[in-house]
């Protein structure tokens, strides 16, 4: 067996953060802008939200959500209604008080003193409170509920640290924003857009994840149950992946946001909201990534397959040329999960090679070369992303095969990429769950001997609330460790709450976080 | 001939302005929000808005241009950089100041004194400050040119009289930036963004177009060149519906994006910049807008066909509702204009004919009514929004057709009202520019008369610049007029310029405008 020599000049099992770091650099997805805390988003990184997006919009029309887009100007007062809203973001928030610019008359422009605002504006971090304000112009009768609404929009929360895709002052999200006529039917739709980002996290980006609730501690602010999905990245830490919330009528009664039921009286509505963001992107890199780059999943890589021609600067390049182009058109004729193959014939000038290698650094699923003599022989060099190596002799393991043998397989190779992450990615998130811990000492002890990837570990408890829950963070946080959420679909409680002893009532999942 | 009773009760040659908000309003596009200038956009606005987007978007892929995303916020610094830039947009932008809130102490939140940013930040406005700096990261040597980017986002003006879609605080837009070796190659990128824009607005909105170069008074902050796209609304007044820019060396010069060329050289690159906004939804209500509503080109509409079913609140219900649902799936297997078509079964409660004036008064393209009678004679009964009326009775002109007969009709009829509306425009539009007219006071008396639609007059002249041109904007703006372009199409200058008496160099259009 010969030593590979991997892509990335860092390690994943050396330095987990600086490898995210060489990842996004390497992949070219994404960059820091200058601009404190916001990043820019290169074509691939942008590309690759641009497939989440079109395939979680799909899901949220097909639910008859219908998309709207509501100010990203929230006056100030707004946030004063719902006090324990504005308890959770207020320290975090960016805020217009001019709106204009004049000359300091030394070069240098200033806010326009004269030109201050009467009541500042504050830039969205969530938008609760504005669309609430149009859900009460907007539903007078039970006849107008279900109201469901969302918006693609980007919103501001200043962080004070910020890491790209996962924490950033400026970033790209979706919210749901929904209104009802009952508990009953706002949980149901709670639990549907909870449900509707699981399947899109494990069918779309590949990612395994947990649904569960989340506990009172980490509810957002103002809402009465918050769900979460949560996925294991490559150094056992958890990643909220995305939220539902059953905001009750809190959200309702600060907007006013009243119905008259089918008996004339007047009711408040209960909503709720829901979102992922841009930092599903990070979830795909710490997932998939590897210590040669990034792997896309092909249902939402840009682009599933890239040729690459053996340009030579000669008069037989056109030849070529024309050669991959037919092969790009009749690749391009073919399905894999329920879409048209997205293929790109990559034209630029330069080596093959050095093309080869930045095309395994962003993780296009596929990758052909070929080159003259392939073409004289009607054959391709493909190379599998997700398996690029051949260990025996430590070189990208490319399969010599027949073009049209390709083409009639490709839509195939691509599914089985998909599937293949996903297990992949499952079965190292369920080998690193620790089940059967059964007390406080023991969960100590499991994080206290400094594993490098201790995984998450799954406990039970008695849902203590209010101080008793405070206990408990306090208890949890000299371990760095915070409950991430009571799985859904977890087994049924059967011992004793390991914090406090009494017979627990249901399973938590205690991990460290991003 | 009976008379009709208009679903509006504004028409457009009573009163346009206030007929415009009734449309608006009407159609449940969008409304006023409670903050300072911006709108919410509801679901058919938006879903218009979507439709824009998705066959823009696959233009400008189609042209090789990669969309990213740049930081909303932008440093007051780069704005002090470019100067006649800064110039054109420093009196009206949203300036960030502060970056927490905190309370006051009597149940009021203000702004942090604690939390002052050192430097302000600016909501951009447009991006070309930040763009450039990226690009000036990005690009390195002629290899890398030319470097075509895009995003998608929303941008703040700070605007004092602001009308939906036409002029709001906050708009969407599409900005792209281009950066190129030389001044032909970011002319011709320049040309080429016109082009689309005029061909993504007469064919995909049906808005005819006249494509020209703005004079030097009109030209962006910053730009060398300005063209547009100017569309003439049904008052005869200009709308300006997107803008292309060649920005020479000076967007490259203030942020330093240079390249190495072929022989070892540094040189400053040509940059291009080209958007459009919602602003065009504004353009498609006044140009396709009648005393009913809204008209919706195919195209764009996000339903082209909206099903009907004649509910009864009976048992006969469920059969009725499953064949208008045989009929949608059947229909929406149907292409036109290149796509499937899109179809909606509305099976929302309420009677028939108040659903019918609300597709009618949103503009859905063909609404089809479906009763019992007509399911058992296998009929529907079809009504195109873009001849609603039989004249004679005065009544919805309904073609009762055997549904067969439709479901292979379908396609074509919608291509026929996309073509019929762009023509009925394009008419309109060339019967209302009037020609021939050699003398500021001939320009003068026709305005003067205080034509209800003057509509516009194209003149000749001989492109004065400075202070001459200065002398010609005075000279208009008592009549209200403004140089729309000098039509790229333009037929060539055989006269004597009508405000210098020097011989003409090209035909300009003088308008009113939004």
């Amino acid at each position: 067996m010969t030593a590979i020599r991997h892509a990335l000049s860092i390690k994943r099992e050396d330095d987990f953060a600086q490898w995210y770091q060489e990842v996004i650099a390497a992949a070219d997805m994404a960059e820091e802008s200058g601009v404190r805390g916001c990043m820019v988003i290169k074509p691939w990184g942008y590309g690759i939200w641009e497939r989440i997006q079109r395939l979680m919009d799909d899901r949220i029309k097909a639910a008859g959500v219908q998309n709207c887009y509501f100010p990203i100007f929230i006056p100030l007062s707004n946030f004063e209604r719902e006090a324990a809203h504005v308890e959770g973001f207020a320290k975090e928030m960016a805020v217009v008080t001019h709106h204009r610019l004049i000359s300091d008359g030394k070069g240098k422009l200033i806010p326009d003193p004269a030109a201050k605002l009467e009541e500042p504006l504050v830039v969205r971090p969530t938008s609760e409170t504005i669309i609430g304000d149009a859900m009460a112009r907007w539903i007078q009768s039970w006849r107008d509920l279900p109201l469901l609404t969302n918006q693609w929009a980007n919103v501001v929360r200043w962080e004070m640290r910020t890491r790209m895709f996962l924490r950033t002052t400026e970033f790209l999200w979706q919210e749901g924003h929904t209104a009802h006529a009952d508990a009953t039917d706002a949980r149901a739709e709670t639990h549907r857009a909870l449900e509707m980002y699981r399947s899109c996290a494990e069918e779309d980006l590949a990612l395994p994840v947990i649904a569960g609730e989340k506990p009172e501690n980490e509810r957002f602010p103002g809402a009465v149950e918050t769900w979460s999905i949560e996925a294991m990245m490559q150094d056992g830490k958890a990643l909220q992946a995305g939220t539902s919330h059953y905001l009750g009528t809190n959200f309702a009664t600060a907007a006013g946001i009243q119905y008259q039921d089918r008996e004339g009286g007047q009711q408040f509505c209960h909503t709720t909201s829901w979102g992922v963001s841009t930092r599903m992107i990070g979830g795909v890199i710490m997932t998939h990534g590897d210590d040669d780059g990034l792997r896309v999943p092909p249902r939402i890589a840009p682009h599933q397959i890239v040729i690459l021609p053996m340009l030579r600067e000669t008069d037989e390049d056109a030849a070529l040329l024309a050669y991959c182009e037919e092969v790009r058109v009749a690749l391009s004729g073919g399905e894999a999960l329920g879409e048209r193959l997205r293929v790109l014939l990559d034209k630029r000038p330069g080596k093959a090679a050095a093309k080869r290698w930045d095309w395994v650094r962003k993780g296009a699923p596929l990758i052909i070369e070929v080159g003259p003599r392939d073409m004289a022989e009607g054959k391709l060099a493909v190379l599998r992303r997700d398996r690029l190596w051949n260990t025996a002799n430590g070189k990208p393991a490319f399969a010599f095969t027949p073009r049209e043998d390709f083409i009639a397989q490709a839509g195939a190779l691509l599914e089985d990429i998909q599937q293949g992450l996903f297990d992949e990615a499952r079965e190292r998130r369920d080998a690193n769950i620790t089940r059967g811990v059964t007390s406080f000492d023991e969960v100590a002890a499991f994080f206290a001997e400094d594993r490098a990837r201790p995984g998450w570990v799954e406990v039970e408890w008695s849902r203590p609330t209010g101080a008793a829950l405070a206990g408990v963070e306090e208890r949890l946080k000299p371990l760095k460790l915070t409950i991430r959420n009571v799985p859904r679909d977890g087994a049924p409680a059967a011992g004793a709450c390991i914090f406090t002893g009494e017979p627990a009532i249901e399973r938590i999942l205690l991990a460290r976080a991003y």
